[in-house]
Order: C-alpha cells, then structure tokens, then sequence
C-alpha cells in the first residue's frame, strides 16, 4: 500500500496528481527516478555510494534497497523508484530541517541554462550570502498547536536572522513568544547531538575527493517526544539526500558543501552557546 | 627615492607609465589608493583591522605605516597611497606565489557590473572548480636559470594540473624535467612551515565573523636560498593581501574564503605527502 509521504518538507510533492515520492508501511520511501540525467546521475550514486564511502560516513546517508517498477503517483503508470529508508517512519511528531547546503547549487557541468536559473535562486535566498538555504521545515510544538511549518514562499524569503529563529525554534518546547531552546544542550550538544555529528561529516568533507554534492541537502529530523517514551536523549537523525547533481570530485575536494557546512555548524554552535549562557545566566537569577 | 617593485608578480604594474605601487630602500610598499570605493574600503580594512583581529592572527597581515602623498608613477602627480611593509625587502631571490582565495570573487553588494564581469573570470579560471586561483608567480631556480614566471595569459588558463606542477616546482630546486619536491619538508611541512601557517588561519576562519575576504589573495613568499645564508630552514613568509573588496560579515563566517583556503590546503598536503612517499621509496632503493 503505497500512500503519500506525511511529513515531507522540501521537493517534489505527490499531491494533486503531481509526480512525488511515496512511502509504504514497512518504513521504504519510493523516490520517483527522473527521466533525464538528475534520474540517471541519482541512480548512479546510489548504486555506488556504498562502495565509495568510508564506513562511519555511511550512515550518513538513507540505506538504499535498489529500484522497483511502481505506480506513479501522477497516474503516468508504472514508473522506476529509487527504493530508500524513510527515515520519518517510526517517528510519530518528528521536526525536520531541510538544509541546502553551499554557497552556489550550479556547476560548471550543469548546462548553461541551468546555470542561470540555479544562480538566479542562489542569489534570491541565503545560498550566497550564509552558504546555505533552508528549502523546507517542520516543527513540531504541542498536541494543542500541531505544526509550525511555513509555507515554501515563506521558506524561500527566510533571511539570516530568519534562519537563526529557526534554528532556536527546531530545538524548543515552546515556541512563542519566544524559543525557550529547552532541547538545544540535547539535540545540538552531547555526544551523539547533531554538533557532533556535523563534525564527523565536516572533517569527512575536508579530506574527501570522490563527490561534489551540488544541490544536495542536509536533512535533519529530531523527535523531541522521544525522551517521554523511554529514551534518555531526543532521538537526532543528520541524513544527506538528494543526488541527481552530484559529480565526481576529480581530485578536489568539495569546498562548495565545506564551506556551507562550516557556515550552518557556526549558526548551530551559537545556539547551543546562547542557550548555555541563559541557563547559566538563570541559575544566578 | 621610490623605485617600481623588482617581486611583483600580480595586480596592476607601475611600468609603462601606468599606475602602481612603489618601493623604497626602507622596507616599505606604496600602493597608490584608488579613486572609487575600493580605495575607500581597503583605507578602511587597513586602518581598523589590526584592533579587530586577535593578535595571533595580525601577523599574516602586512603592517600598515599609514597612508603618504608620493608622486604617482604614471605621472599624474601627488596621490596617497597605502604605506605598507615590503615583504619581499631583504630577499635577493624570492620565490612567490598569488594564490586569490575563494570560489566566487562578487558578493552581493557589488555593483551588477562587477559581479557578472568577476563571475566571468571566475568560471574561466580554477576559482569555481578549485575555490582558488593562481594569480601570478615567480619561482628562483638558480644562478644560471634565473627564474620561472609565466606570463599572464598562461597564469589565467592554468587548470587543476597545472595548479599540482607549480606547486610541486614552487618548492623544488630543480625544476625541469621533473621538480624535485627537495624543499617540500621544510617549506610546506615542519612546525612553521606553510601548511601550519595555513592550518592556523584556518581555523580562525572557521569562527571569524568580522570580516569576509572577496577577491583577496594569499601569498606565499620563500627564500630558498636563505638556508645558504645561516638559516636552518628556508625562510616562509605566509600573507593575505588586497582588501578593496572586503566587506563586513554581519554574524556569518567567510565560507567562501574558507571553503577555498581548505581546498588549497588539499593540495599542498598532497605535494607534502607525495614528496614524504618518494622519499621513503628512494631511501628502500
């Protein structure tokens, strides 16, 4: 049984008869395969990927099952789907980040109009100016209020102090009138937090030479409900995805995510340093 | 008595009546301030950097005497220039190299002109696929040979592998028909070597949120001959130059700068090990 994604924040949507992905039951996520080359360079990753990276890197992104034949989700018919891990299942209320990372999501490969189209959104939202963008969200606050998760056009507006809301808000209990960043010493610090693990994949990023992710995202998925139901800690996923601009690196790394990546770990690190500082601050109050 | 500079190996030259910076006997550099903005901003870096950057950093920056009106050298008459050091004073046979940072040299603050006219130098250049490019160098090879200093055309149209060969030359005696990396240990390696020195801003860029660096350069300057003369190791001399077009960072560190010094910093070490592995192998033969 094949059903729409719930919690999808950024891509492609399955809804009103467009094509988008789909999830079934047993926690697989179907990823329609484009037609032109974004579908045959995604395939190639996946097919490769594993082989490619270093064992602790691997984690970092989706597993990948191989491709099935399904009933597309625009009713074009039977269709190739990647077959990956949904990393939402299980996860009742998670919070998502989609994080776009590096400073341009072009490439000189990319054909010409590509290129402009691709710097035109570049220069339109945080990619040139933070290295990264936020492509879509969800957080979750309570039973009573659901859902925080702006609308794309909001998303694509986000400026740099927008960002920083943001990202005082994914690791909060209650939102407004203020972030109260309750979670932020758990979900960005500690060492399973996501701090830690963006270092793992940050120093990963300074050595690596077999990919340049153009256009790839950084998704981040917390279960801030998690601590009730038995865990000690909120449970943090950091997944790469999104593959169909990744090239070979050629011998060089990929500076374009490293630098964006090193950009988004200070906008993350500040949180988890100003929230200290209040609860030092209040533990004097 | 000013004298056109003997080392300049990039950026606009005082020969042929045209205007550019000046030497004296004392040590120091005059650059002629230029009339528009980037005169006014460079004014403005030098004059308030040193108060701005933490003390173990000022010194990859070269000292600021204050600016002085001096003729201009394409004989315009008096115009203030930047009084700066001389780096490369007191060496008979530099060897240097320009290595401009980054894989983007617009920002958004610049004029639409600019950004598409340094756009188009950078996807000409190495800049958007390395993050750097080589801007200009002279490499001292010997008594006999002199040295070795592409024109501008060639240094323009360098590609990744010619990046690898000059730097593998830059720190060899012999040159032709392959560089023998014999000065790599001790140029690149060792504890003030430039790899550390690298390293070091480095991480200073990975928290910096003071300025961000657009079209600066690095660069290089190395005695090889320095260690004829009394010194144990070759003299290394690491400097970040040029600063008409760095703006304030608002919060956010210099990812573009970063990601660029990072992928530079990939290829030295590659010289660094190469030359460690050929050592070793020589020494088994």
């Amino acid at each position: 049984m094949f059903k729409i994604p719930k919690h999808q924040v950024a891509g492609h949507q399955a809804i009103d008869g467009n094509l988008g992905p789909l999830v079934d039951d047993s926690g697989r996520f179907y990823k329609p395969l484009q037609d032109d080359e974004r579908g045959t360079t995604e395939l190639a990753f996946y097919q490769s990927f594993s082989s490619k990276l270093p064992h602790h890197i691997r984690r970092f992104f989706p597993v990948f099952y191989g491709t099935q034949l399904v009933e597309a989700s625009d009713g074009s018919g039977l269709r190739s789907h990647l077959v990956l891990q949904d990393i939402t299942s299980n996860h009742l209320n998670p919070s998502i980040l989609d994080v776009k990372i590096g400073s341009r999501t072009w490439y000189p490969e990319a054909s010409e109009d590509y290129i402009q189209k691709a710097l035109e959104g570049d220069r339109l939202t945080t990619t040139v100016t933070l290295g990264f963008r936020i492509s879509g969200l969800q957080i979750y606050e309570s039973k009573e209020s659901g859902y925080w998760k702006p609308t794309r056009k909001e998303v694509k507006s986000f400026s740099a102090d927008d960002v920083r809301l943001v990202l005082r808000k994914f690791v909060s209990s209650n939102l407004e009138p203020e972030p109260d960043c309750c979670f932020a010493s758990t979900i960005y610090g500690g060492c399973s937090g996501i701090l830690e693990q963006l270092l793992e994949l940050k120093a990963w990023f300074e050595d690596q030479t077999v990919y340049h992710f153009h256009s790839c995202s950084l998704l981040l998925l917390i279960d801030k409900e998690s601590v009730l139901h038995g865990r000690t800690v909120p449970f943090v996923e950091v997944k790469l995805i999104d593959f169909a601009h990744t090239v070979e690196a050629e011998g060089v790394i990929d500076h374009n995510f490293l630098g964006g990546l090193c950009s988004f770990i200070k906008f993350v690190s500040e949180v988890l340093t100003d929230s200290k500082a209040s609860t030092i601050e209040a533990s004097f109050n």
